[in-house]
């Protein structure tokens, strides 16, 4: 735990930059940095932390071996070569002092029908303590506190030991693919923490995500003769409840697994993109649905693709005309495992004790059914995997937004961290 | 009937136009003219009348007054002023003699995917027979058959008492804006002839089409937490099952109807199109269906969209989320009457002659569960209405063709049809 004295000390650095952050913050939100544009947003944070004095590594997912690793995802819609990663490094005074990879993907979900939203997605409106914006909690607040919490301690005179590797990384919210990158790049640390917009708490473990885009034909005629053709919608949607009903087993199977049995329902379907036919006088030739499901850890990846893959040819049997013109399954995207980050690391005892210090209370722990980063580090490269960070609401929604006090906090629990763990 | 000595003279005479008859066909289909991009072919289509001394008018559907008619139907996608209709009048020697509009539509429907068709769609190739293409059945076949039958009337030297128009329209497969806009410019005839790719067959009916678009909000969230949002395309789902449980009711009671009792399920329902959603791992905050459905004969359209709006009003208040975010409705196209032409027209008896002068048998009648541009000539202007022409298949589909011999016997029927009617 950082003695009172530092941690007065942060607080006041922390204070003092918190103009500075909340403009930053806002900076960030401002870029639209959707998938497959969020280089302008890079290049910028590159110039940020290169201002810093930190060492700057960029790069884009085509200059690492990604293809050839069993982790990675495909990516069907974008191009890893305009994909590009961040990573600023600290040096500190003992290359044997405890190391840091701080973490934040930059990359934001589509905003949606622009008329939900209060105000518009990209203008970061701050307003009554919350600053409003797709991306702002999720996870652009976190992006700014490890940022600033690096700037509190710098400012607080904090000398550090250890090395820190800021990262700012894409494709967190389709492939993982981002992080994947920079461990493929060789950063390596003692610890990982991921300021995600937790609420405070420490995510104990999340489900994997699995994307899957199904394509079903139809055989298009004049609607006259509907009774000749075959409506590849109406397929589509026969297929949706026929992966409905194989969710409602998945979790009902669920419930004596050891991390999410608690959990109400843990695995989420979601058909989340449809597009089919062309004329509404038409019977529709295709329909396309892009999907997500999770699943536990534990659970295989190959196996939960193979489980749909069942699932969709047992329905497509079920029906004349798919019998004979099967569906296609493009996993196009996220092939995350789940992941449980075991309590008792020492990295999580000293976050817990800044988190305390701040706080005035012990730090919560959530399970999550979204997937995060922390997977690659925790499970694939043995690297403690902390997911923690700021309190909003709205992501993937609408109205999102961050919370400015908690956003205050939250920077100071990292600077006590920071100080604590590489100090 | 035409005598014989008159048939044979039509006969050569369609015989030796009938390469150029092909090729114009050929030219006809390679104009891609789908919704909103007729007018080239249009402006193509009034040179070749004017070329023939014909007398052309060449008018936009803003030139009328559409909006103010009972009969027209909204126009959502498609600018009424970019819509142009070509009329060409040839004038007969008699302003007494027995008149005739000659009417074919040069819109087509969206060719769907292209690795579905064996040739290129708009390539117009010839092989084995047959003409391919989209639209080279459904219906510019039977544009080049009124075109050159009026050729082949003029090159066997006979002369013709009536006025004929020879009328290209569009919107025929979205409105019947075009056909209704050619009568409010003024355009009358003691009969009209529409050469749809009937197979040789009087059309004795045909059931009506109503258009309409179906949006449903959602609330996105995270699907994270997608217990607290709504899936816009799940609720969409819903309410297209609603639509088909009503279309069977309909056709349930169809069976008394006196000209469609016969026919097994003449109400055709189709969600034709659908697209909702933006990114596979959030709830869909939108799902929006174009859908079509059919009415009979003596069903009253507004009664017709009263009752898809009650269908959809009662599926969405047994619906927790639907219930507080009512789905909106568009009749975004189709407004369009059943209609019967009754047999006994001095109009039919001489086509049916000229069927069996070239045929060799009696000429079929159909019954139709997609609409047609008659309705308005027939229903709503007193004009007997005749809707008969080519044989071919693939409408709205892939690898739609027309069977060249078949358009040939057409033409020549077609001419011997002119040639008694208005000579």
């Amino acid at each position: 735990m950082p003695d009172a004295a530092l941690l007065d000390r942060l607080r006041i650095a922390v204070d003092e930059g918190f103009g500075r952050q909340t403009e930053f913050l806002q900076s960030l939100v401002r870029f639209p940095s959707l998938r497959g544009n969020e280089a302008p947003l890079q290049d910028w944070v590159a110039r940020e932390f290169a201002g810093r004095g930190w060492a700057v590594d960029r790069f884009s997912l085509a200059d690492v071996p990604l293809p050839a690793h069993a982790k990675a995802s495909p990516m069907v819609d974008a191009d890893p070569a305009a994909s590009r990663q961040v990573v600023a490094t600290r040096r500190g005074s003992d290359p044997a002092g405890r190391s840091l990879i701080l973490q934040g993907h930059i990359d934001v979900v589509p905003e949606g029908p622009a008329e939900m939203w209060t105000h518009p997605p990209y203008a970061a409106v701050v307003r009554d303590g919350w600053l409003y914006g797709r991306g702002a909690n999720d996870m652009k607040a976190g992006v700014s506190a490890m940022v600033f919490a690096m700037d509190a301690v710098a400012s607080a005179g904090v000398a550090l030991r250890g090395d820190v590797h800021v990262e700012t990384v894409t494709e967190e919210e389709s492939t993982g693919n981002g992080a994947l990158a920079t461990l493929l790049r060789g950063y390596r640390a003692d610890a990982v923490l991921i300021p995600e917009p937790t609420g405070h708490a420490i995510t104990r473990c999340h489900t994997g995500t699995l994307w899957f885009r199904l394509r079903v034909a139809g055989v298009p005629v004049h609607v006259a003769v509907a009774q000749d053709g075959s409506n590849a919608i109406l397929s589509a949607m026969k297929l949706v409840e026929a992966l409905a009903a194989h969710t409602a087993r998945l979790n009902e199977a669920a419930r004596s697994h050891e991390w999410f049995g608690a959990v109400r329902d843990p695995i989420k379907f979601n058909p989340g993109i449809i597009r089919g036919g062309d004329w509404a006088s038409s019977t529709p030739a295709w329909c396309e649905v892009d999907c997500r499901i999770g699943l536990l850890p534990g659970d295989d990846v190959a196996e939960a693709m193979a489980a749909v893959e069942r699932v969709v040819a047992e329905a497509a049997r079920g029906d004349n005309f798919l019998a004979n013109h099967p569906p296609t399954l493009n996993f196009h995207g996220f092939r995350a495992e789940g992941f449980v980050q075991e309590p008792g690391t020492e990295a999580e005892a000293v976050l817990a004790a800044a988190h305390a210090s701040v706080h005035g209370e012990a730090m919560a722990e959530r399970r999550s059914t979204a997937v995060n980063d922390t997977r690659f580090y925790g499970r694939d490269f043995g690297i403690p995997a902390l997911c923690y960070g700021p309190k909003g609401e709205g992501n993937h929604g609408f109205d999102e937004r961050t919370s400015l006090e908690d956003l205050r906090r939250c920077t100071l629990t990292i600077a006590g961290f920071i100080a604590d763990w590489c100090g």
